[in-house]
């Protein structure tokens, strides 16, 4: 058995906290050593966990901050609260994977725009590796803070990138996404109210999305400026996501071939013929990518399926820990899906 | 066209008010003259109801109080406010239908250990008739309030009714329920929200439900005196319920005669030789009722299949009003469920 | 009353015919005359469609072909059935509302490719009206046969109507669509079985679908040969439909008051700001849509929803019979949807 | 690393096989040697399983009959195949564990009433060892065969047990039951349709079902012959299970201590004040308790909740043949559920 590493994770209540710990209680080479929470300081993990998470644990209390210092700390933390406790944590020693949206996107000024606060942790923001493996995983290795990516980005560039490294030129991008509702976050809405969304689904902000900043920027810092039309839905599932890829793209490729090339190293990115169904990755690391030419209308479709939760957040971000550490990459996260 | 009776529907966002307005939208032979709601007060009718049931019509603006004298007013209320007002509104002159448990049970005290609140208005008590129709009908004609039914007690209360018109003694009963989420109330819950009720289920109140109380008090005026052993829970669906009932009875019967009897000139009571489907029912105003009797253990068992909403709440309110006012039983209640 | 027109309902067993049927059973202009079923005939109609649709009905016998003449015959038949038999109803001067696929297209060539049969009845085939009211009203007021439209087509082309009502060239598009799986059929299928559909989606034909040159072929009809990329997909919802549009357009304008002013007569195609939910459209024959031009991409988005079994297919079906027999168009179809 | 055991699968299609293929696909003490399938043979893995579950394995060949030896061989066979296949398996010297009810009751007649067979090989009946651990630990830790238990038996007797063992008399037992779909196999069926079971809930075979002996039987082993009235239904999950009990007792017990006395060294049975959620065992081994006592109407209520699938088929087997083997009895099992 190697030495166990610990590892704090702050923020767990929420879905990616929650599904966070599920995977680390039972990841074989780490162990949590504290948990932290400002709301809830001072209470038993058995008092903010649903108990079926929670009956195998020492029934640890969760601290308002750090008491030890630990390897590493996941920050599953609203944008505002990762924005300033990043750099104290860098700081301390500590390497941080930030699950937030608050060090994803170069740019500081867009943040005023599409977060609402102004981020003057200039030096932090320019330190942020992209937690993105199959395309930055170099950089995460020797990273300090890993900005993990959403989940929408995390799709959309999955199914781009291979264009992008074969230099393949495209000038107009369209994602059409659907998600499960646990992307939407664990406070209940009205509109999320069970008998509500049973049998319902529909698009939401249709011209304006935190996720699209985040795209054009990673896209620049891959050579490619573009507008990304971007248009989210919600579908009555838990987990789960389907990013469709509209690109004009003026020359003709051995499509699949591309793909298979690009990602024919990569344990979780799996390049299929059919498009895939969400109950394929659920629950799973994976994502299914499926190209498509449509020579009738001379558009290349590209299918990206993920599990928002798991390559889409909280097992990407233990994916991003084990390269940062050393561990086998698929180490905790290599469990197969379940078909119902 | 006969002539339009003004009703007046108070509280309007639950989901009970919502699927009232919607019924009696298209309700022939009534048109609704006020809308009244303490907290929306001022508001426009467009603001609170989801725009799908409000585009249609005149965009009123929701009361404080009501202002136009209506023939009938339905309360769609919070027990404690149903509790004031309707003394008042009866004083008034106004029929009133109380969707709310403050005028189901006769025995006030029972309101303190149950409602949490003090039921000082005696005479009312004793004047409100159950609106179970099927029972009571020849007192709800002539009722000036008609104390609208809870659902799981309509549910159960019409599986019970054949053997107490038979005068057949049961010495023991258990209903165990499973229903629909709607009838927890609109309010987002955590339990609630889509992604955890998703694929879950839960008994809940094993030992106290407010529902015991009035099913125990409708047996009594029909002579039964008896305890009810009641467990509820929850399905992820929206609407519908299933009560199942077990009786001891230390005769032999023949069942099905027993309830088709009893049930025969009853045009929203079905018997069925199979357990209903709960979309069989769904969206509509009818009770299928499948009796049982299992020979190997000496027991009863009676599978009552309602919508909760339908019957077991605003249907059988407009069932209740039709009644009052002369209008044909079924008129704007009469429409088939949707297969799918 | 108005005296009642007698109809047939040609298929009954499928979503189409049971949903038509639960809809003519309450029309208050027209009564049932004949069910007629090739595979069921002979047998009862208590027997072929679920109980809770036909316990208030008299138990009709399915017949194998016509007894009585109806004045107009729905068919809810397999396409090859339906090829075949309108010629012989219009024949007998019974005019036809065939919901199948088979007279929607007047290329005959086309129906070899998608449809695998050869088309020689070339003559119905170009008397055969397109049933969209809103686009081909007055043809329908005067059509022997109308090919009722299908449910992504209809969704499609309310969406892009306006446009070429207005004289808006665009030169790509782009229909993403989503659907519930009753537009799938009612057969069984391993991959609709409700344990491997539940939490699940996925995109299915990405190439080639039955409603690409149904949805050209209309649009060649209104001046505008363009090629339609189409991606359909399933959710898991029961009913209902969204299809997203996207076009490239060179002028600005103002697309808002373009649409309020194609539909401003239009009973059942409402104008939003917001993208509508599929619950607002659910068991109605509305179609909800929103416009929306995003100014970063110069990309005009149409969202456009129905509900695939009501104005998608059976209530659009009624509609369509309501001008043809000159009934008040909304009759029977006019219901509000449920919220929950 | 233990040196790995080679075990057989013979059915791999349905449910409990795909599930129990995912689960010893990660099991690190065995070797899935050999997959063998009667009416699959000769095909390939990847064209009988999902996709999702094959991509990480060889491709082998099914089997129409073994060619290598394994330590033990799993059945998920129809029950008419293990009764055949047992004997042979065993004289081969292969251990078995059979997830199909073809060796859980000893009385043999009763296969002919409930299961349509006659039972001739009553040394191997004889022989079987019901494999419920919490129960019958001992008996497999040296057994040659497993039957291993149906869903319902599981969380019925799981329930019932610690009166068993605290030597508490009960005369009266009902057991009310909630199932997910996926316990009705993996077969489509109309009723199972999505369209059809989304919101739909019902009551099935009210008076027979082949647990319904099994329950009994065991019963009868442990001492206590009683008739066991059983209702099951489904309900629109894909897993998970409740199983409520009544029981009339006549004594004043302390029934918390009661369980969890009993089952207070058993990892996989938990003891709850609350009734648990399904989705607290979605997907685990687990098994959740809550024992409760009306005073009121002098009741003992067991609410029982597993994951059909789990605990109650494919989990519970790899639990069995960890017992068998001599591994750690949770090795593979051990993992949490996902809250959504």
């Amino acid at each position: 058995m190697e030495q166990e590493i610990s590892v704090a994770i702050f923020g767990i209540t929420g879905y990616t906290g929650i599904e966070l710990f599920r995977i680390l209680s039972s990841h074989r080479s780490v162990k949590i050593s504290s948990l932290v929470s400002f709301s809830h300081k001072g209470k038993k993990l058995s008092d903010v966990l649903p108990i079926s998470l929670t009956y195998n644990c020492k029934d640890i209390t969760l601290e308002g901050e750090l008491k030890e210092k630990p390897e590493i700390a996941f920050l599953c933390t609203p944008h505002e609260y990762s924005l300033t406790e990043v750099p104290k944590l860098l700081k301390e020693g500590i390497k941080v994977i930030d699950l937030s949206g608050a060090y994803r996107i170069k740019e500081a000024t867009l943040y005023e725009e599409y977060y609402n606060f102004m981020h003057e942790y200039k030096r932090e923001l320019e330190e942020a590796v992209y937690g993105l493996p199959e395309i930055f995983r170099n950089d995460i290795k020797k990273a300090r803070l890993v900005a993990n990516p959403g989940c929408y980005p995390t799709a959309t560039l999955l199914g781009v990138y291979p264009f992008i490294k074969g230099k393949i030129k495209f000038d107009r991008i369209i994602v059409h996404a659907i998600s499960g509702i646990s992307g939407a976050g664990r406070k209940p809405k009205q509109v999320f109210h069970f008998p509500e969304m049973e049998g319902n689904s529909f698009i939401y902000s249709p011209l304006k999305h935190r996720h699209i900043p985040e795209m054009e920027d990673i896209l620049k810092r891959l050579g490619v400026d573009i507008k990304v039309r971007f248009t989210p839905s919600v579908i009555p599932i838990s987990r789960g996501m389907i990013a469709t890829i509209y690109l004009n793209i003026n020359e003709k490729l051995n499509i699949k071939e591309l793909f298979k090339e690009t990602y024919n190293k990569e344990k979780f990115v799996k390049i299929l013929d059919e498009p895939a169904h969400i109950s394929w990755v659920r629950g799973t690391n994976y994502a299914f990518i499926t190209p498509i030419y449509d020579d009738r209308t001379h558009t290349y479709i590209i299918i990206s399926v993920i599990d928002n939760l798991g390559k889409g957040a909280s097992m990407q971000a233990v994916q991003n820990m084990n390269i940062m550490l050393g561990f086998k990459e698929e180490t905790g996260i290599s469990n197969l899906p379940s078909l119902v």
